[in-house]
Formats: C-alpha cells, sequence, structure tokens
C-alpha cells in the first residue's frame, strides 16, 4: 500500500507571504475595509494557494466520482442501485442538475465510474476506473480490503495530478452512489465518535421511521468494526466506498500541488475530514461549498471551524452545490484582479 | 404628484397556476423530490412572474442610484460626500467592484444620477436624472418636499418601464450615496417602529463611539418630523433619500410588469419596505441578494418572513450583493430548462 500518511504530510502551511499581499491588495481597492465580509478570506487562501500576481479560477473541473454500496441491500434509500448507473448515464448525456450548473459556471465535467455495480460500454466518455462492482455489505464484512482502498485514492489522486497537468486552476469533488450518505455517516461518526443519531440524515428523502432504521443500520456496522476504526485510512477502509476514498485521495494530491479544492456536501466532507486528520494543514486548500440539510453537517463544519459558502438547504450530492460555489469563488478571484485602488480611481479614503 | 398608493395597488398576486406547473417540473426532474431546498422556491417564483414555459434570466440589467444626503455633514460616515461622485466616475469606467461583479455575472450596468452632490460632464454614459444635489440635512428640514419625492419615484419607475420594453428578464438595484445608511435606518425605523439602536449599523466602518453618534442623529431626525412620519411615502419624503425613493418606484413598475426584482443589501431594503408596506403581493416580486451585515437587516428579512440568497457578511453596497444573487437565480432558471425528467433519462423513480 501506498503510504498514504505519508503524502499527508507533505502538504505545507499556506504561504503567510502571499496571503498578506492578498491582504493588501484588498485593502487598496476601492471600497470600505472589509467590506466584502466573509468573500475577503476566500480570496486570500485562493491567492496564497496559487502564488499568482493574477490568480484565476478560469479553468475549472468538476469530478464526479460513482460507486455503488453494499450497504443499500439494507434499505437505507428510497432508490434502487441500479440508479447509480442510470444517473452516471445521465451526467454522460448532460441532462443531470449538475451539467446544467456546470455550463453556467463553465467547468468542465469529468464522471469517473470507480465503483458502479453495472458494466458501461468502454467508448462512453467515462473515466473507466472500477475498483469493484459496489462495495460489500459493511454490516457484515469491511466494506473492501487494504489493496482496493488503495487503489481507490489512487484513482482520485491521479485525476488530481492530470488537472494540474491539464493547467486546471480549481477542483472541485461530487459524487454518485445511492446509499452513500450511509457510508458518509458512517465514515463521520467513526471519526469523530460523535452519536450516530446526530449525523444521520434523510438521505433522498427518507421519513422519520426508515431513518431511525438507517442510524440501526449505521450502529451495527461501527460496532462490527469497532476494533478496526482506528485511523482514518482505516475507517475508510471498513466503513467508507470507494468514492469516498477517492475523493480523499484527490484532496491530497490537489493540496500538496497548490490547487484549491470545492468541497461539495455530506459525503465529499467525510472525504475531507479523513484527509484533514491525517494532515491539519490541508483544512487551508478546501472551500466547502455549502451546508447541506443532511443532520449533522452543520456541527462538522463548526467543529472544523469552516463557513460554507451557501447554504441553501440543498441535498443532492453531484457536485451541485460545489458548482454553485465555483462561480461566487470565481467572482471574488475577478475583484481581485480587476477592479481599482483608490489611487487609481482618485477616490479620497477615509476621514482619518 | 402622481398616485403612488394607486400604482401600488396595481400589483397582482403570484399566478397560482404557472407557480403550480413549476412545481410540478421541477419534481419531474432527474433528481430526489426537493432536493434542491430553498433554491427550488427561488425557482418557483421566477416562473411564476414571468409566465414562461423557459424562463429566461439571460438579460440582466443593474440599476445602480447614486445620491448625496445632507445628513453625511453630520458626520455619519467615514468618508466624504465627494466619494459619491468618486465613485460614480469609478463605476463608468469599469473600475469598481460592481463593474467586476456584472462582468462576471453577464449583467449590464445602468448608473444613475438622481441626486449627487456634483455636476457630471453631459457625454459620461449616465443616466442624467438629478433631482437636487443631495437632500437637505433631515435633522433640521424635510429631506425632499413632495415634488422631488414624486421626481425621485418617477426616475426609478421610468428606467423599470424601460427594462422592460428593452426585454430586460430582471432587474437588480443598487445604490451609491455617502450617508445613506443612516438614511436607510430612519426610513426602517419609521416604517417598522423598531428601536433605534437595533437598526443602527457601522456602515462603512465607523466604530462602536462614532456608532452611538450616528443612532442619536437618526433618533433626532425621527423626532423632529414625528408628526409627518405617516406612511411610506412620507416617511421617504422626510427621512429618506433621492435614491431610495427612486428605487421604490422601480420596484413598483417591476412588480406591475412582471418582471423580478433583485434587493441587494441594508438601503435597497429600505426601499423594498415601503414599496411593500404599499401592497404586500409585492414583496412575491422581490428576491432579497443577501443578508447584510448592517445591524437590523437580519431582524427586517425574519419579519418579512423571507430568506436571503447569500450570507457572506458583505456591507458594501452599490449592487454587489445583488450580482452575487443574479449569478445563482439564472443558476436555478437553468435547471428548470435543462434537467431531463426521470422519463427522459430513464432513471427508476422511487421504490414506493
Amino acid at each position: 500500500m501506498h503510504d498514504w500518511t505519508a503524502e499527508a504530510q507533505k502538504v505545507k502551511a499556506l504561504d503567510a507571504t502571499w496571503r498578506q499581499k492578498a491582504r493588501t491588495r484588498l485593502r487598496e481597492q476601492t471600497r470600505p475595509e472589509g467590506s466584502l465580509g466573509f468573500l475577503e478570506s476566500l480570496i486570500e487562501r485562493i491567492v496564497a494557494i496559487q502564488k499568482k500576481e493574477k490568480p484565476s479560477l478560469a479553468r475549472k473541473r468538476i469530478l464526479i466520482f460513482a460507486a455503488d454500496h453494499g450497504v443499500a441491500q439494507e434499505g437505507v434509500s428510497l432508490y434502487p442501485s441500479e440508479v447509480t448507473r442510470a444517473m452516471v448515464l445521465n451526467f454522460l448525456n448532460g441532462g443531470a442538475t449538475i451539467n446544467a450548473l456546470a455550463r453556467h459556471a463553465g467547468a468542465e465535467v469529468c464522471v469517473i465510474d470507480v465503483g458502479v455495480d453495472a458494466d458501461f460500454e468502454s467508448h462512453l466518455p467515462l473515466r473507466h476506473a472500477k475498483i469493484g462492482r459496489g462495495t460489500q455489505n459493511f454490516t457484515f464484512a469491511p466494506a473492501m480490503d487494504s489493496f482496493q482502498l488503495n487503489a481507490a485514492m489512487r484513482v482520485g489522486w491521479d485525476l488530481a495530478e492530470q488537472a494540474r497537468r491539464d493547467g486546471i486552476d480549481i477542483l472541485a469533488l461530487g459524487e454518485m452512489g445511492i446509499g452513500n450518505t450511509t457510508a458518509a455517516s458512517c465514515v463521520i461518526a467513526a471519526l469523530t465518535g460523535w452519536p450516530v443519531e446526530g449525523l444521520t440524515g434523510r438521505g433522498t428523502g427518507l421519513d422519520e421511521s426508515k431513518r431511525l432504521h438507517k442510524i440501526q443500520v449505521i450502529q451495527k456496522a461501527l460496532a462490527l468494526h469497532q476494533q478496526e476504526l482506528k485511523g482514518p485510512l482505516s475507517i475508510l477502509q471498513h466503513v467508507g466506498g470507494f468514492e469516498i476514498a477517492a475523493m480523499t485521495g484527490a484532496i491530497l494530491a490537489a493540496a500538496q500541488r497548490d490547487m484549491p479544492v470545492v468541497i461539495d456536501g455530506w459525503i465529499v466532507s467525510a472525504s475531507a475530514l479523513a484527509a484533514v486528520q491525517m494532515n491539519s494543514r490541508i483544512l487551508d486548500y478546501l472551500f466547502f461549498a455549502h451546508e447541506s440539510e443532511e443532520y449533522g453537517h452543520r456541527k462538522l463544519l463548526e467543529s472544523l471551524e469552516v463557513k460554507p459558502v451557501l447554504n441553501l438547504a440543498m441535498r443532492l450530492g453531484e457536485a451541485s452545490g460545489a458548482a454553485l460555489a465555483l462561480n461566487l469563488l470565481e467572482a471574488g478571484v475577478r475583484i481581485y484582479n480587476e477592479v481599482a485602488t483608490f489611487a487609481e480611481a482618485g477616490v479620497s479614503g477615509r476621514v482619518r
């Protein structure tokens, strides 16, 4: 297995000089100091990650990792597993919500089969990187073995590296996989030690009785693997999913290569939390797109002391929140590059 | 004086049939029901306002109303009144924050001199509609007389009508005017009867002692005009501003002509509240862009039972929040138009 812990350690702290440079430039622009609020800290971080006089988010790529989950057999979703495959085809046809949002944001969409329980014809414009036909049902067995974990993380890692080579300015991560809010809840519960009740949401729209059933499924899985749930990698292996592990790999590579990463919702946050637990410096490279409707997401964001860009009570996944946030981050970068300073515009500064 | 009360009454309730049509279409698209959260209600309202099979926000116009305020003499801002003129020139040169944001959103910017205390050369690409060189200092006299109020409202009304004729799909309103958070606080305090303390913010960045001074200025004005502060029109006249009145006029015309209007921050919210008090049905035509950092904005939004699109702790004005929200609303409309239905995409619906 690749030494992912060592890779995580290689991620450096944000460049303080560039961050200060960004802060100074924002202060010199024709606006009252601090008047862009939260947007200013987002801009500062992008500048400090990219380390460029003229930062850019012109080239945006959205990676959607699709995989199936053995735990879906436990009746934790309103939709059958076949929907994962059907939605992948919908993404490829440009007919899904993320496609409309990506077109609006001017972003590329790259769909990755990292473990869908179906075959895709080889000619489809899909990244074929299947690790297995869905994970094992982790209420009975580990979701995957350590080789599969390694392979899944490698899929994400390689895609982030490729994005860097392709000149991509920012990555956005999203996912598709029936049953994956359950896996994400397991991962987050194991990583935090928080009670499962507050980390188990309605997914695609469960009613309260089905949500209670989902809680029991998660508790059963956590009890079964209790002895193994030590550290992010082991947790991803036992109660995670192929797409969740792949996204952790993508985050490690992107942060190492100075690329900002937009985190979509609940499931991508599970991947992000695993990465951040491996190296807390990684957090500065992440932009949490929105506060999802899934129970526990707010608590998770608060515990990380991060503020999401948006709060629209969305719970769709497929990078939909990330695509909306990309638009806003790019707006921030355009402000940074395009707005005149007080001196340039001949505008008086504050009365002192 | 034009009968603005009668004009306000002509605004009709949102079309329930179109709203239902929108709801149905959203439900048929390849997403779990309700998974776009708050965005869905925004889309539904746009469809119900535009009443089109294919709604569009392709043509966006941002109106920035600039005016000066006599009350600025009371030391309620960190910046001198000359900054209003200088920022108007900055807008016209494309160097301000709103210009970068408008370019990013694909929106036109139209700047209106409705009462700046400076002369602009006639060749400038500015809407010349000056009512006066700033309002009177309303701690001593009414901000304007009733003829000026009428003229200011007419400026906004005409611009909204013109936008309609030009085929504009959505209007966004913003403002520039040193001293205008003070005027807006006066208007909102008079319209709501709420205590001034909670409605007086830091504007461009006042410290607490200067904020306390601003509160005293507002209280003095409200006490002076107490007998006259009866109803929205009289309130706009006595303690408002030319840009605040103009934006109320624009809102009335836009709502009458089935055009959605994006409300920027604190000052535009004062204009909006005046319009809504004239006819509560107008509220359904308004999209509150963001929750501003100005004290009281959250309380105001809550009292209207509206949720802002964004919450970034911004406090800039000049339609900056509105421009960001335009982008998000257009994303919603693109989802509505472009996403496949379950039937079209061959995706299984929910397990029943």
